[in-house]
């Protein structure tokens, strides 16, 4: 065990040098054939990521401006929308959805478990009029998968379009837009794309479009139209963030070498692992189904959530805690994007020994 | 003069080897103490430099965010807004205004002038009813500064807000926010600020603020409120660009070592003195009122204003050219930021060879 510290956290993830030195060269124009390349070439690189051969747009803002732009574009006041609602990601779909005026179908599940896809069919067929479904891949919250695949099977056979928010989850849990009949994939940087926060992607199938050419919420800064008119000369309606672009395409490069599906075989045995470890050590997984971008594990009985998270921090080691109703009964370790195996058996053994001392006070 | 690339643009602007350092060190969550302090070292320094006691609000966006923040925080549908409109970004913020259902009285102006203080002044009075003022401080397709201080002295009286846009002026153009009046400054990082593109603020006085509560128009990711309940934590609502922000408090310091006016002073002068060398090379300023962060010249008779930039461009120097109408018109040289008088005089010197072997070519 080192000094250096670690962060585990679902989002920042640490940045590989290589990419940080490319983001560190001179800055460069980017109204210049040079930069649209790269721009190009991310583009390229999202979609074999995304699995898909629809355009993707990219914004200069949080995976929460995304997740707005897939909202205001496709929808118009007094719309009725399905949000699947098992965390802090979930809800805010649907408090997007409300600050717009679009009416919220809640689809709630007890968080760490996934929606039943059964249950968006009936309630798809007893609401006519969905213009949307509204979920997660990895609901971050709760470090939980959904089941995009059955999900798509049942609203591609509807009017509705299915609109997933794979932030977390991209890269590590497996996701094949068009395979999986996903009309709007809502992504961002900074988790299993490895580069810093601040870009965050719409991918947009044709269903989708038709949908934005009736929308009549307002927009401007987040107008998938400006973005679509643009990306198709490589370029944006507005100054990008452009050293984290040039980072996207190198994190790309490094992905594409690994292979998309080796990537995303690699995250899902180290979560396997995680998890292994976990339980080996007594500790309880907290999702039913569980993600491979983050893991989940219960706060044992009378220890102080805060006070571990605490604990491993001075150990150099950054978990992420529960978030609202969770807070303090979970702590989530990351294992997406650049976190490697011996990340993971560092912030293990520093758990381990953290525990330790914390029963021992108990 | 070396092979050295050199950007001489309005936005990005070159990013000093100390910035780029810092941005490049490993990356922190956002969720810390350490983070925290960062933020809000970095807030107490926009500040200084905006000269103001007022809320600052930090978006990861573009500066055209931040523009959408100013409208959609402040105003109802059907509200009437004056937007003061002499080039690219005067019009951006009426298209703005429309984007959303808001009435806009336009006053425009021949491009490359700005606005008449007396004019707004009229236009105030025959209509009571305006609820905000939009303006630039340096109209950056123009290289135009706008007489604020004056516009302020005018709107403090009346129940309108003044929105000013200093995202190209801002530390290069003298600018004092509570003295003149001004009621929400609307800025972004990669111009003066010396970092690159990604971040965007809304400074908001207590006039601004009482609008804020009275407005309708729908938001969320730009949601003056949210930021506002989370600054007051030195934190903010959604996962915010990391590196950017510890860039920017890197530049802070930079701006703080010398002294905020004593930056200003140097750019000053350092814009006066590429106006007179360009005077003497025979060229014309474009603009009637001159700003200090950019300076746009026309392209002579006979010349071909792309050709230039162009022939600029192989010489390894990015001079801006003109938008929209100015297309091919003018040329802009930055000098706000780190751009040195070194590095205008490598532009000027390239420049003065492009135009002899334009002319010869002619």
């Amino acid at each position: 065990m080192t000094g250096k510290k670690l962060l585990l956290t679902p989002g920042p993830t640490p940045i590989p040098e290589e990419i940080q030195e490319e983001m560190a060269k001179p800055i460069m124009h980017h109204r210049t054939p040079q930069y649209r390349e790269i721009f190009a070439e991310a583009n390229k690189g999202l979609k074999n990521i995304f699995k898909t051969s629809a355009d993707i747009l990219t914004f200069t803002s949080s995976g929460t401006g995304a997740m707005e732009a897939s909202v205001v574009n496709t929808l118009s006041k007094g719309d009725k929308a399905i949000v699947v609602r098992g965390g802090k990601f979930g809800e805010r779909f649907a408090e997007l959805c409300e600050a717009y005026g679009v009416g919220v179908i809640a689809i709630d599940m007890k968080w760490g478990t996934g929606p039943d896809p059964k249950v968006i069919e009936k309630t798809l067929s007893e609401n006519k009029d969905v213009k949307a479904v509204f979920v997660n891949l990895c609901e971050t919250s709760t470090a939980t998968v959904y089941d995009i695949e059955s999900i798509g099977r049942i609203v591609k056979d509807t009017p509705a379009i299915l609109v997933v928010d794979v932030i977390s989850g991209l890269g590590s849990d497996e996701f094949k837009m068009d395979e999986w009949h996903v009309d709007i994939t809502v992504g961002g940087s900074q988790k299993g794309l490895m580069i810093p926060p601040g870009l965050a992607f719409c991918a947009i199938s044709k269903k989708a479009w038709d949908l934005v050419s009736k929308s009549t919420l307002p927009k401007y800064y987040l107008d998938f139209k400006k973005y679509k008119k643009s990306v198709e000369k490589d370029d944006v309606p507005f100054t990008p963030a452009i050293t984290l672009e040039i980072g996207l395409r190198k994190a790309i490069a490094i992905i594409e070498k690994e292979g998309v599906d080796n990537s995303i075989k690699r995250h899902t045995d180290d979560a396997e692992y995680l998890r292994s470890e976990l339980k080996k050590m007594g500790l309880e997984i907290f999702s039913k189904s569980p993600s491979n971008a983050v893991t989940a594990a219960m706060v044992p009985q009378g220890i102080d959530g805060g006070a571990l998270i605490k604990a491993l921090k001075q150990k150099g080691i950054t978990f992420a805690g529960g978030q609202a109703e969770l807070k303090g009964k979970i702590f989530r370790i990351a294992s997406m994007g650049a976190i490697t195996r011996k990340d993971l058996d560092r912030g293990l053994s520093a758990l381990k020994d953290v525990l330790k001392e914390l029963e021992v006070k108990k």
